[in-house]
């Protein structure tokens, strides 16, 4: 068996260019009758390689490997350590003979019904099941970072190095010595609210945001949050307007349940608002990250600005203003969408994981005075969580002098975290950085790949060294133009970022020969 | 303006006994509309009581109570301190003129849509957001309860005065000054693997489950477990077998996105599995509490548990089990319906909420192997949290052996406060406590009312008094029979009990007369 055969049976692959089935699902198809129905494909066959493949097809590279991700990821293949993707037999046999439990035929049902996708494992789900499929990314492996205090290049996750630990612990040991029963028993389903007070104070102060605690809806991690709107504000077929690349969450939990996402081209001055409302003038709501837009750092201009929350205004739509960042000021405080002049059509959600630690899971949303009355009844049902205690614990940290000392020492390291990430790069691989317009710091950013070399490549080959990183493409909705590295910096120190980017330099180089 | 008047206008009301509307709905809609459109009714009249309104229309007093109390819900009247209800000015305010702003006309799409329910509030919301109004509970008042570490009568809480506290925050200090960034980080979605593992090993010992712990999945509470389920497998329109009285959270969020809920009546062996096969054939998925039936604590019988088996597996149907109490065992540990011979159409629920404490927000359920492979990578992307610092927090505690000496005396220590409860409810109401066909020990009973009383009014008078309480009908979808009251004892010490179980006889009495 050679290890990278040059083609595959000639019958195999059929693709319709006229289709409007992407052609990546087309390929992913046609390889998984192989392995499967058709039995063209044995277990341990290994698969040709992308470019050879791409070449004989006449795709693009990243179809080749847009289809050879997702058969990874469905166990129907897998890499081998010396390089090189083979059939896996599990999923030959899973193919070929479901298994005979009543399990494996009950999805029949829905199989009838027919959608796109791996039909394999979706058999047993419900269209909404299918639909989360599609809208879910592949599970990333994470692999034991080099030190244990750095994730070379997680996105998201701030200088958890400097998090002050035993602070935080000494208040929530003492809270949990001296909570009421209440905070354990968690009988508060809008927030606890000297949190909510402290929430509206400071989003006042560094964001300009205007509202009453009263409007401040604390919920588990800003996802529950956006899943609590969606389902209160969107039906079915209703469209959303979002980001292009985009935060991958947030998109997700708008489609979940059925409404439709409309993806808007980004450039450096955030989403392009005008485009989006021409082409998609039906849209009920946008999902936008005006602060820092979410991965490219752009700002939301003004005049987009106003061009967006006078749309909501006239359309009575809605906007959910994400701001993954939340509370902390940077060097120039930006004012909220919140804050505008027709912000009354604005929610915005914030989250303490970027300050704090992702783990904290504490999500928080200002509620226009109009949503206030049917959110609180709602809450009453749907609100699960977050933990008092916990909730009690980010209060007595975030409004004590703790908090402002630790967001300005993250500020201080992130900057010299990105500056000395940046640095690295142009050494070793070249003057790649994707430069925001803006200056303040931020936890990730953006890096271009040379032309021919596909992320998800490099993706893979980094994840093998125990580097995370994503590829600017696994934000994307519409293929980008050209493929980059989102590199979080902000959970790696000097020395692991050098030795992550030698590593890193070394994959490049290689993927570009 | 006298504190009850007889009568309402007598054009008023009118009800329809041929209309698939409820009564207590076209009550309700009547009545808003004589505070809003019409007028009829200024700020501050009082409502006739109850009673007297009820043999007027002609109607059981529930329906009158049941209108009344959603008004009140609504912010359409409030109690006053001295007894009696009032319609306030802010309900009359926002029923006749919106506020001027955007919002508040933003509806008109929606309303457009014309459902039934509270059109004030829900203008601004989608199908869905109504739907959700109308699954949710009035918002509970919770007034501070006698002793900081009573909670007299929180239903699902356990004994949180005899919760290590001490021991607990000193394995979550030590687990945040030692943990890797990624456990900070959060970057495992299907949960903490060695948890994962006790998990499966402990429902192993404890309720004859059988799985691997790659079967095992953890969710913020057992809520977002159901949520997950509920998108994976069922699709709008689907029929979802429910218990009546039943759970009302996790059966709100299978209703909160369109499946059909079917009540089915419980006895004392538990939900009626062939009443509900027989009325609804068509249904994709039953959702049952089989070891200990919610609120009223009936086991499953074997019969029951076999027809539904057998139901699920010549249906390709589903059933959810959720096990409120989560791992410990009783006196007789009870096999889960999991651990029977169609055990694959069966995912198991459980959380951790009722053996630590609900503020814990970590909940689990063990999914048949076909649904492995999916949601794996739903979860990826959809499965936020928990935190992992309070998943290895619980599992250093759970395979501790300071947790079988927790759950060791919660058992003895529940049972003991539910003798003197039974006690104190014989010496000061009566003989009113439904006997569950089980001795062991729960943290809630229920306990029947005089046949004229009506639950919500207790509550109403009870809460005044800082007694949290539920009546049964609270759980129902079906008017009960009999209305009854369940009170929660896990967090009510000897003391607290016979002080509130004495206001409560108070309360009881009067409204006897």
């Amino acid at each position: 068996m050679s290890s990278h055969p040059r083609t595959l049976p000639a019958d195999g692959i059929r693709l319709d260019r006229s289709s409007p089935v992407p052609l990546y699902q087309q390929l992913y198809r046609s390889l998984t009758a192989m392995i499967g129905e058709r039995r063209q494909l044995a277990p341990g066959t290994p698969l040709p390689a992308s470019r050879a493949l791409a070449q004989d097809l006449g795709v693009s590279r990243n179809t080749v490997l847009k289809a050879y991700e997702q058969l990874q990821a469905d166990g129907h293949t897998k890499g081998l350590a010396g390089g090189g993707t083979v059939v896996t037999s599990a999923a030959a046999r899973r193919t070929r003979a479901p298994r005979g439990s009543a399990l494996a035929e009950a999805g029949d049902r829905h199989v009838a019904l027919g959608e796109a996708g791996d039909r394999r494992s979706a058999r047993s789900l419900s269209r909404g099941g299918r639909r989360m499929m599609g809208l879910a990314a592949a599970p990333a492996d994470h692999i034991p970072a080099p030190g244990p205090w750095d994730l070379p290049f997680a996105v998201g996750v701030p200088a958890l190095d400097v998090f002050p630990v035993a602070q935080w612990t000494r208040l929530y040991s003492t809270r949990l010595r001296t909570a009421p029963a209440r905070l354990l028993a968690e009988l508060d389903s809008f927030g606890y609210r000297p949190l909510r007070e402290t929430i509206a104070s400071q989003l006042a102060l560094t964001r300009g945001v205007r509202c009453d605690p009263s409007q401040v809806l604390v919920t588990e991690g800003p996802e529950h949050a956006v899943a609590l709107l969606r389902d209160c504000l969107l039906d079915h077929g209703d469209e959303v307007l979002v980001e292009d690349p985009g935060h991958r969450r947030t998109r997700a939990e708008m489609a979940r349940t059925g409404a439709v996402l409309r993806p808007v081209p980004v450039d450096e001055h955030g989403m392009r608002v005008e485009w989006g409302l021409e082409h998609h003038p039906d849209a009920r709501l946008a999902l936008v990250t005006p602060g820092r837009q979410f991965p490219t750092g752009a700002v939301l201009s003004a005049r987009r600005r106003e061009k967006l929350l006078a749309w909501a205004d006239t359309h009575q739509a809605w906007i959910i203003e994400h701001d993954p960042e939340g509370i902390p000021k940077g060097p120039r405080p930006r004012a909220a969408l919140q804050a505008g002049p027709a912000g009354q059509n604005v929610v915005y959600v914030g989250a303490f994981g970027a300050t704090l630690f992702p783990g904290v899971r504490i999500g928080y949303c200002v509620l226009p005075e109009a949503l206030v009355d049917p959110m609180s009844r709602i809450a009453a049902t749907f609100n699960h969580g977050p933990s008092l205690t916990s909730q009690a614990t980010v209060n007595d940290f975030v409004s004590s002098t703790h908090f402002a000392a630790h967001v300005d020492r993250l500020q201080t390291v992130h900057a010299e975290r990105r500056a000395h990430l940046t640095g690295e790069l142009r050494r070793y691989i070249g003057d790649t950085v994707r430069h925001a317009p803006i200056e303040t710091a931020g936890t990730h950013l953006v890096s271009d790949l040379p032309p021919d070399v596909a992320g998800s490549e490099v993706q893979e080959q980094a994840c093998a060294l125990g580097i995370t990183l994503r590829p600017l493409h696994h934000y994307c909705l519409a293929a980008p133009a050209r493929d980059a590295l989102v590199l979080g910096f902000g959970c790696v120190r000097a020395p692991t970022a050098t030795y992550a980017i030698r590593r890193l330099s070394d994959v490049i180089h290689r993927l570009t020969r």
